[in-house]
């Protein structure tokens, strides 16, 4: 199965990928700090949007740098860019095909910004238009539903953050994410075993906040693109602006909470939803607390800083994934009606 | 009934707006053409998010302005908030109450930014940090769920991207909104009757793009407010970058497309969910060859530019998602969990 060899090859690809684009990483950080950079502007689809999320929230927080996700069919059928002045335009593709990502980075490059691409496919349409290419180096992915691309365009989101704030310190946590990636993988039997009760669930909400927004996302695409279980991410804060109704009785609610600065404010939804609303809690954390809310508990280990923890805490969602398409006697493979390469405008 | 009454106000609202604000608002226009603004930097939650989604596109679109939606909590449990430099900051929120959009406000004004706050509280936590009030003048909304505080919101949005660009054909343009949403209005019946055959969806997809991307959102989040059914909104393009495989047989797919320039890539996907996928559809369009798709078609009016059709589109979807509240048998004025001001951090 080649999902499941992907997800398990993670702490290798992730290793590699720190080790050998260190060196580049810090010469695009150098040639970021030499211009009058503004904002981000960042171009992805699907799981790669996901890390995008990461990105907005990451470059926010710790480098100071304001983050808009394109729209871009302002590119495409619109035909009306905005102006990107001031801006490093950034595009994340595995496969570098898809064709409006494409000419995001396009536009940037004609309008004389700062390009960068992030992608697995070094010699692709879109590292073309990109002055600077991180190749995140995960390897063939084989399977449909991305997991080892997801986690090394979050390395790779990550490792420019470490180099903009040069900061030593961060370089070292780094270090120590494909440990901590191969702990969280221990949990894979676990995690089988409690995927089975999921066998016929249908639909479920999925949620994170600050870092793990885009985990929760993450989360969602995988559930919704290999166990076909309409499931919709959001933020703890999103969710109470009116979709909260839409929970009764017995309803799953996948969480992911590390410890953290929004882990007080998840736990206060979380009580509530468990307590008030009688919802039925799978939760991914660190937290024993947390971990006692839910029907169905998974632990991922301690000590990993807030600002890692998403490429720690996706391993058991993926895992989670998994399992309950093969519960579902599903393809984890190929799923039904997507394909590897999906190419819009 | 306070929100079918609600939505049957609305053109008198965006008449009045139109009215009573186009001062203000050129006041605004010039102000921001004053500064050397890069970027707008925006905050929302729900309803006036999706306000939010529509400026990315106009603004990008009509006033070469790219938009960062703000990621709140940055801002309040992270207290890492990004540097604002040459952004406009803006905040959209009915009640100018939840403590996040506050903070977002706050930052940008002690930052030096120039602020707006968009509202339909002039007295509020929200103004008190904005250089400049649009105040959407909608009169006080009962109903949770939002209605014409979403289309006063969209109205004052288009006001200033028409302000901005100093073209009078624009405002002739906007002249006409109030009419073509009161015969937008004239569809009650007819969605009613075909609001019936739902009562027992329990999930839909909800898709759109460019402009009416902010549709799609708007109404999957009337649906899940009042209905309770799990309705997800996509982009296109990003529901064929994995979760289109959710699709099975009889699967229902909500569709707004009004004729423009994404009109066609819209098509493509909706003939791929009806003739392969056999998706069934419920689509608003003024186009025959879009609505000959439907199960249920609804018709809104010809002739809209596509820049204001969000104004129009998100109409039949309100009436739609009111009719299916009753049909279910639920409280149209006071949804379950939710209450009309909610306060986030």
């Amino acid at each position: 199965m080649s999902l499941h060899s992907e997800i398990l090859e993670q702490p290798v690809c992730l290793e590699r990928l720190l080790t050998s684009q260190r060196k580049t990483v810090e010469r695009i950080a150098r040639a970021i700090q030499t211009q009058d950079i503004r904002f981000a502007f960042l171009a992805a689809r699907g799981t790669s949007d996901n890390a995008g999320r990461y990105a907005n929230y990451l470059w926010g927080a710790m480098n100071g740098l304001p983050l808009a996700l394109a729209t871009p069919s302002l590119f495409t059928y619109y035909q009306q860019p905005p102006r990107l002045k001031n801006a490093l335009v950034v595009g994340i593709s595995q496969s570098g095909q898809s064709p409006d990502i494409v000419s995001v980075l396009q536009e940037g490059k004609r309008q004389g910004n700062l390009t960068l691409a992030i992608t697995n496919e070094t010699d692709s349409p879109l590292t073309q238009s990109a002055d600077f290419v991180l190749d995140i180096e995960a390897g063939q992915e084989l399977a449909v539903a991305a997991t080892k691309t997801y986690t090394t365009e979050l390395m790779a989101i990550a490792m420019l953050s470490a180099a903009l704030s040069g900061d030593a310190a961060r370089w070292s946590e780094l270090e120590q994410v494909a440990g901590w990636v191969s702990e969280a993988l221990e949990q894979d039997g676990a995690v089988r075993q409690l995927a089975e009760r999921y066998r016929y669930m249908q639909q479920c909400v999925v949620l994170g906040r600050g870092y793990n927004y885009a985990t929760a996302f993450e989360w969602a695409l995988k559930l919704k693109e290999l166990t076909y279980v309409k499931a919709e991410p959001y933020s703890s804060a999103d969710f109470q602006h009116g979709p909260v109704a839409m929970v009764e009785r017995g309803f799953p609610v996948m969480a992911v909470l590390p410890t953290g600065k929004v882990f007080d404010s998840m736990m206060t939804l979380l009580k509530h939803l468990q307590t008030d609303l009688l919802a039925e809690l799978v939760v991914i954390s660190n937290s024993p607390e947390a971990l006692s809310l839910a029907k169905s508990p998974v632990t991922i280990p301690a000590g990993v800083p807030e600002w890692l923890s998403p490429l720690v805490g996706i391993v058991p969602a993926q895992l989670f994934s998994y399992h309950l398409t093969i519960a579902k006697g599903y393809d984890a493979d190929q799923p039904r009606t997507i394909s590897k390469v999906t190419e819009t405008r």
